[in-house]
């Protein structure tokens, strides 16, 4: 995997004390040039101090290094939090010789705790020790909390250009933005503008359609960092842009080589994008806290987008649906009753019609109900729900509700 | 108990076949006489048959009969499904003499199976053999799912007014009206518009305030039924009924009975009902499925009575509140993600103050956080959450989220 890693960037991850040893708590990846950035960020009300500087350091569409820490997310921890971040940040930008406008940092785990100053001036400060190699696996390993297991992949692409994806999840997921952190690290030439518009699209087909637990993080980060080291210039102008709004979810790729205003290089730096962070957003799904199975949920034939997404929104966050899902039971009467709990979308129940992988749904009848039970015994389900009010649609994932999510949650700190 | 059941019913509960005998699964209440009814139902866009004909029959304001089954819900059962709830309440009606239009189904249990057309039919016929008494209790009994227990009350008033309510809830339950019914009989002498304001307000102040996990069954049904026995008349004319919505809830009871407009007896009438309600919606949220605790929060210092609603249902809706209330773990880092994950109400972090009981938070005390992990581990709680935006507060009830919910709706059906 190594060669696919983009050019021009250190990475590595470490354990430096903030979990207990030998979990690593630490990660950071640095270009070596200043390079373009796009991030979107939580949209929690109470979001945490490395947030705050994010959305700061963000506007100029240009950063250098990413410096993440798990097992404390300096949420909720006053101007004292903040203050510390920005020291952090401050320290390593002066040992690796970047201006401290160009580091971004990120935190993730418990609420509420100061974050050891000590422990984190000082591995800042060692960051040019630190940083001989890209170790972009051990990136993705430290910045993981109760992930069963790290999430990562990479693309060389025809063109030259390479991709590196992180992200990390498992709990306090829901569609608006997960509690998650994704890292996309590319050695793609492209403008600011570009893209932040790329990212946007890419993000809220992606990681914006994957729920856990409804719950939405003080600390969600996605961020593309583009730092031109294969000279290969990208773009994704408005007018694709505008005609990708336009495709259902997932589209495929082919769909997205063919945006008008990309040249080839673009449209597939574009397509692997989004087979990326669809990828990434998938393997948080299926590593929802306690989860056992990936729920692929698609709500077809509604009036318009916005309708098929607050009805699967309502399906992959019922509890009833989750737990049903997890004893491998087909009480479809659950997903009628969420379809129906969307106040505001009323819909007509003679032409609702539900399917389980590509089998329709024939209400009460028993030996169907017994081979779709065994359905519901895979790892990876399909689910569909058609409504007969339209055309459009919409897919999301998430996951089954298990006892693991509950014993991993009630004693989760203290 | 039983000197207080109101005058003038019949009332019972016995095993019908449609659940595994001995289980009671058919639950009759029968006024002498015509009586005064109002009745909320579930806002699911997709409701039960039972749901349909009740909103048909609730429209005149007069009821004389109630007729509830358990272990199947007549949910998503077609054509089919609404000619047999009106054929067995025809039958009913037939068999006690009283006119259809007065008898009121209701249905509670799986969705998606049809409801055993001969069992309840005949038992519709039988019931003028079945009512030889006022056995309420059975009642109560009968109209349960996986409720632990049955939930009842009942209460004289000096006035001579008697009063009694049976409810049943368990799972699917959300503020908008829960997966629950919940029934109110009494000889109070009151007019159909005033039983109707007592009651909307009274629900909305009482079951629309609890939750267990967020879903909205397709059955919820609501109903005061008052037939007039004790010939004491009561009142609730649109000036008390408008004093009490700016009464913050749950209002004392000598609150209510000085409402303007309600002379000494029909306050005690109105005061009782909303204990009564409020009684039973705590009963409902105890006994959520699996749960092991009862969560009373209250959102004060709100801005407005939506915001402190919108902000304490993102709370006590949260998995991550609940598995850590569950947990008995003082982790207020999640009351915080909750309150901030309201996106639309934007609150100041720093003016935030968190309780446990009465005590107020200090953030990082570590041994404040053991007191408090002593605290959640009672089986009722209250937390409250003080926004320091305003004079307005809510108050709402839950249930924490054990391994036994998952358990439980992971083997329900099939």
């Amino acid at each position: 995997m190594q060669e696919n890693f983009p050019r021009e960037f250190l990475a590595g991850g470490w354990s430096i004390g903030i979990k207990a040893a030998p979990a690593l708590d630490f990660a950071v990846a640095h270009s070596l040039r200043p390079a373009t950035a796009a991030a979107l960020f939580t949209r929690n009300n109470i979001p945490g101090a490395p947030i705050i500087i994010g959305r700061e350091r963000i506007a100029a569409g240009k950063l250098q290094t990413v410096i993440v820490n798990s097992g404390n997310s300096n949420v909720a921890t006053g101007p004292e939090g903040l203050r510390l971040a920005r020291a952090y940040c401050d320290q390593a930008a002066q040992a690796l010789g970047v201006d401290s406008a160009l580091v971004l940092p990120s935190s993730t785990g418990v609420i509420g705790r100061a974050l050891p100053a000590e422990i984190m001036l000082q591995a800042a400060s060692s960051l040019p020790q630190r940083l001989q190699h890209c170790d972009f696996e051990n990136f993705a390993k430290a910045i993981c909390t109760t992930d069963a297991y790290p999430k990562f992949d990479s693309v060389q692409l025809e063109s030259g250009i390479r991709i590196f994806g992180a992200a990390k999840g498992a709990g306090m997921i829901e569609p608006n933005m997960a509690t998650m952190l994704a890292y996309l690290f590319s050695d793609a030439r492209i403008a600011a503008e570009d893209a932040n518009r790329l990212w946007r699209s890419v993000v809220n087909r992606s990681f914006n359609r994957i729920s856990v637990d409804g719950d939405t993080s003080t600390s969600d980060t996605a961020l593309l960092l583009c730092n031109g080291a294969s000279a290969i210039p990208v773009t994704f102008p408005q007018s694709a842009s505008e005609a990708l709004e336009a495709l259902p979810n997932p589209a495929a790729a082919e769909q997205i080589r063919s945006l008008p205003g990309l040249d080839p290089v673009s449209g597939q730096f574009a397509a692997a994008v989004q087979d990326l962070c669809i990828r990434l957003a998938k393997l948080i799904a299926a590593d929802g806290e306690g989860a056992t199975k990936l729920i692929e949920l698609r709500v077809t034939e509604a009036r318009d987008r916005s309708q098929a997404l607050k009805i699967a929104r309502s399906i992959i966050n019922s509890p009833l649906v989750k737990t049903a899902v997890y004893g491998a039971d087909p009480n479809w009467g659950r997903l009628v009753m969420a379809v129906g709990k969307v106040f505001d979308e009323p819909i007509d129940p003679d032409r609702l019609q539900i399917y389980f992988g590509e089998e329709p749904l024939r209400g009460a009848d028993q030996k169907q109900l017994a081979i779709l039970s065994d359905y519901l015994k895979n790892k990876e389900l399909r689910l569909r729900v058609s409504l007969g009010a339209g055309n459009a649609e919409e897919t999301v994932w998430g996951c089954d509700l298990t006892e693991a999510y509950v014993k991993l949650n009630a004693e989760y700190t203290t």
